[in-house]
């Protein structure tokens, strides 16, 4: 091992940052004998330089000055964890400028603006990579940028959020209502004190962007992906689905259309058969099904985040860049050529599951599934129950545009008959 | 793409050649899109040249001359896919002193022989990939070479021959003995005419080698792995595991010892009970189970055989390094640098399930208790079941070396109250 020691730059030192600045610490010999050099940290660039943390490191290391950290000539990886667009994108472009090569955990950033990113990776000469970006420590984007790029990846379709798994398990499991369950995730760390970004599905979107992106070498943001949270899911909803045999989940589900023209992505809740291996993905774990045209169906499952698991994605990231560096190679590039057209939330193809309370009078079927035939949704069953003003009316579809089921929806609402349409949740899985 | 064609010559064209050989047609833009430059076949070496296939490739692609073919001075990439210890190791280390990069889908050569594949690579700066080796399409040996190599793997447990777990999944769902479900499955073309590569543990104890060799940076061979095979389950056991709400699985099991100084690896029958997710993969599925340090717990799910999900692994290899050509990169070595002692299997440590025969009177349980505490094997639980000469022990003990376990089971042959050890099954999973 006489190679000079590769110089690593830490920008953000809060959960997952200590647990890099740790392992990086703790391993070393092991991460010197895996990349053919020692690595050195070079500095821990955060808010608070002063703050009390118990890590191993010498305290000289951190600074407050990100930017002179992030482009100082002797760096030669940096490593992002502080997430959010500024300064995270500015200190990378720089970084990559300067010729470094970039190992970040920044979802947000990735989803709005990964192309510009690659884009000076490439131009400089330089790795990005950012496998915990997704699913935490599953390794999941280098199977998709590497395993299978000699295949066609049809369909992803993954739990890649926890909170929000956490907070659905929970209600199938004990039948408590939204409100409940997100009081015990909070309780039990697995919901922030504001956890709007998981709950309203944006940070879902944020991975499926960077998922489809991937999968279909096409560029999709975060503002391509339809998003639904699950605020509005109810106990009601859930034990509906449990009546089917079928759990919900918050699922992100990326799409080739059946002529491999264009491509949708999405996240919102839906019913899923208790039968799917996505069903059975209990708590805060993530999984991801990905369905190929040579390669079948493929499932990757693990813990979706925490300090360490993410860590341990970074820091295979770290490991693979620095070999590079070593051996003067270079990470296949990520690109769009295929630049599929992407698609809205009307043109996804799924089902839906419709509850509607009803006159309790004859014809009302006959007239409910009228309005379905006019939209040409074909109705796979039908169950009726209750009687007078409990009569309802419940209807799962085939498989149609999600354009034609809402239209379909809109016009059951306008029904004189129906007196309410008490629940719509999507299907999904075979 | 103005980049001069790469050279691709492939070497076998059976189930899995073939597919190869299709795709690489089939999809050759995306392939060139993706590689950054256009493969082009280069030549088949086959045994009969003259048989009829129905592939859209130049006939006068075929040759007998593999030795030639994969030497070739303009050949950059072998693709092997004629599995066994020769020619393919003669022709492999040929084309690696030959400079070009090598993709083998061959268990039994890596199993038997990696380390020199690997040192020639290594000599001679070339890459080698074996992705389709283990575990058919499912990405797996690449997150274990690089998306974990920043962390500690600590086991690795799988089920990683499809045709043993068809076998076990249809003795668990119809309660068929081994030989009824033997015959389906070679009805079904899950099992082969000579089965016994299968049933017998090789392939799966190949595997394990391949897979203990690079989870714990150390020379493995087929040979340091104990391996059982399934001919021996009965459907007693099998109905025995039922009834304690497990099922019986093929297991491949590479575990570091508790202070990281020594590793095991071996493959046999083990009960593992219902609620682990290994326990749910059904039919000739394949999963594995990854625990490591930092990660936790992951899971890789898929299709581990057949000729399509096979070429998918190939193709995703075949890209790789086709990339690093067209970059001047190198995959980044396997080395087994931790040189960890490879242990037997007396030193695995496993919990057994006994079901022993005895005579129906006193102080039985006392003297089967006294047999184990001797041999310093702790019982968990203790289930007396049956009268006369019906009567029954059947014993769960806690965790212990095999060694010792295994020695309490001859004690326990040897006790005159004993009449028969009617079973003995490892447990596996907690």
């Amino acid at each position: 091992m006489s190679k000079r020691p590769l110089k690593v730059a830490l920008l953000g030192c809060g959960v997952v940052g200590s647990e890099v600045a740790r392992l990086m610490t703790t391993t070393a010999d092991d991460l010197a004998a895996r990349v053919g050099a020692p690595l050195e940290l070079a500095g821990i660039a955060v808010r608070r330089p002063n703050r009390a943390r118990d890590l191993p490191v010498d305290p000289a290391l951190f600074t407050t000055d990100a930017l002179s950290l992030a482009t100082r000539p002797d760096v030669d990886v940096v490593i992002e964890v502080i997430g959010g667009i500024e300064p995270a994108r500015t200190l990378l472009l720089a970084a990559l400028a300067n010729g470094a090569s970039v190992v970040t955990a920044n979802k947000a950033l990735l989803a709005e603006d990964g192309a510009t990113l690659h884009a000076a990776a490439e131009k400089h000469g330089a790795d990005l990579y950012y496998e915990a970006a997704v699913a935490g420590a599953i390794p999941l984007l280098r199977p998709l940028r590497e395993s299978l790029v000699g295949d066609k990846v049809k369909r992803v379709l993954g739990i890649v959020n926890g909170t929000t798994n956490f907070i659905l398990d929970r209600m199938d499991s004990t039948g408590a209502g939204f409100a409940d369950a997100l009081d015990e995730a909070t309780a039990l760390g697995y919901a922030e004190a504001d956890p709007t970004a998981d709950i309203e599905g944006f940070d879902a979107a944020a991975k499926a962007a960077i998922l489809a992106g991937l999968a279909f070498h096409t560029k999709v943001t975060a503002a391509d992906v339809y998003r639904e949270g699950i605020t509005e899911v109810t106990a009601a909803d859930v034990a509906s689905a449990r009546e089917m045999n079928s759990v919900v989940k918050l699922l992100a589900i990326c799409e080739l259309d059946p002529v491999g023209e264009s491509v949708t992505a999405r996240v919102h809740p839906a019913m899923l058969p208790r039968s799917h291996p996505l069903a059975g993905v209990r708590e805060a774990y993530n999984a991801v099904f990905v369905e190929s045209e040579a390669a079948g169906r493929l499932m990757f499952y693990g813990p979706g985040a925490g300090g360490a698991p993410t860590a341990s994605a970074v820091l295979g990231d770290l490991v693979a860049v620095c070999r590079n560096k070593v051996n003067g190679g270079r990470a296949p590039a990520v690109t769009s050529y295929a630049d599929l057209r992407v698609g809205g939330m009307g043109e996804a193809r799924t089902r839906y599951h419709i509850s509607l309370d009803v006159d309790d009078k004859a014809g009302v079927l006959a007239q409910v599934a009228l309005v379905f035939a006019d939209h040409e949704v074909s109705i796979q069953t039908v169950r009726q129950s209750g009687r007078g003003d409990d009569a309802r009316l419940v209807i799962a579809t085939h498989v149609a545009t999600d354009a034609a089921l809402a239209a379909t929806v809109e016009s059951l609402r306008a029904l004189d008959t129906v007196r309410a349409v008490a629940s719509v949740m999507r299907v999904e899985g075979e």
